[in-house]
């Protein structure tokens, strides 16, 4: 798939995930995240909460289990995927409806107000790899010394 | 701050996080992630992977203290934040150098290959609240299953 | 404000740019942009076009004039800006609707298909300003000379 | 091509596109952008430029020669591509160098501060296509009567 539309949302989870199997047994998990930006108050020289943003996230397969395992209603996430439109028809008015949700490629809790203990999983594929020896090695660690902030 | 360019990256960690303390005892925390496209061969049919993008991310304060208590090496991560141009001298050839680099804002340890356990810590200031009443109600429950995938 | 969930959408104008002043005299415009997804046939083995995603953007003051005046509807545009969640009550059934929609910080016209003939107005403010002589050196100009690319 | 790290980049040409033809014929288009946050100043309370950020893009073929045609130094412009990782050998020192530049998908001329006069080219592939009267119709249209900034 090219030109897709992708979009990274920081935000809560307003309940526990919703995860069910489909008859092929492949694992569905479904989550809502509410996004609350943070509004600077002019007049009081503050921020504070601005209007949420909520966007109903699907994932599949491995990753729909891990969530269900790991996550719980209030936990605040990192998630990535491609924007879409779901489009239904109501069953009573027959008028027809669409909303954007979000197929979730990643996820992860937020480490900013908590800390995670990470268990990985028996991996058998090959991807994702690299040899750390090939990172480039251009005097930032030396450099990095200099800089005020360390 | 506005108009700054923000990136999402999703990865390995190159090493363990490297976590100082200013002498103001502030924490900083400086962690690399490679991130490794996975590309399509159209002569095998398969995917294989691509060359790694490295990118240096650097975290404060108690995000950065719940990295170092959390990640490790080789952990996948999805990263959020601004990039930046780092600047200095070449000490010895007294060479102009730049890198590109990341001020984070955001990380969590992905749950596509691992599960995790999350420790949410006590927090006293408001923010990122949301009442779940208040998410929209515009059918989906319902409409979902008739989703061909749930 | 700070936490906000942006965007980067690309597409085709729906219908021509709709353009309002406000009581204030502020310019307002709305656009709709479809993106369309180019989805790989394993059958065929070629490209068709994807479900599209349909998304309104509003634009203020300046840009919302300069859209009115550049924009028609077919052209393909590039489009940043912020998603936020429309709220009302349907006057008929009074049920409670929402939607989401982009509040456009950057919008261009794509150069993929088309060129483009700019015309720049005449500013009076400072911002964006930048020396070329600041662009770091660090040998990429002579490097790419080398690349199998160039 | 999976699992690449995209971005978006809104900032102003260093100089004009550099425009160079392969061996084969292809075009291959080269431009640096400028973004420059805008940092709030609590002192002045006002909005000052920030330290700009610069990034190399690279564009083939027709989008390399639209851009020749349609862009010059000083023009802001949003881009968005796939970051990656140059690498070379520095011919003097033979040190190891690495450069992160930016693969170009789109771009356009900003219209934040002008107006553009779009021409299309003649095409002859399908995609991107779509049918405004697939948009859909949620009443957004009358409701937008009734929001507060309408």
């Amino acid at each position: 798939m090219a030109g897709e539309t992708t979009i990274t949302i920081v935000g809560n989870l307003t309940d526990d995930p919703d995860m069910r199997f489909l008859p092929s047994g492949a694992a569905i998990c479904k989550i809502t995240v509410a996004s609350t930006p943070r509004v600077f108050d002019k007049e009081s020289g503050e921020y504070r909460d601005g209007e949420p943003l909520f966007l109903r996230c699907t994932a599949w397969r491995q990753i729909a289990e891990n969530i269900a395992e790991s996550l719980k209603r209030g936990d605040r996430v990192v998630v990535t995927g491609r924007l879409k439109l779901d489009r239904w028809e109501d069953k009573t008015t027959g008028e027809k409806r669409s909303m954007m949700s979000l197929d979730l490629d990643e996820i992860g809790p937020s480490l900013r107000f908590a800390t995670a203990k990470v268990q990985k999983m028996s991996r058998t594929r090959g991807g994702d790899g690299f040899t750390p020896a090939d990172a480039p090695d251009d005097g930032w660690s030396s450099a990095s010394s200099e800089c005020p902030a360390a």
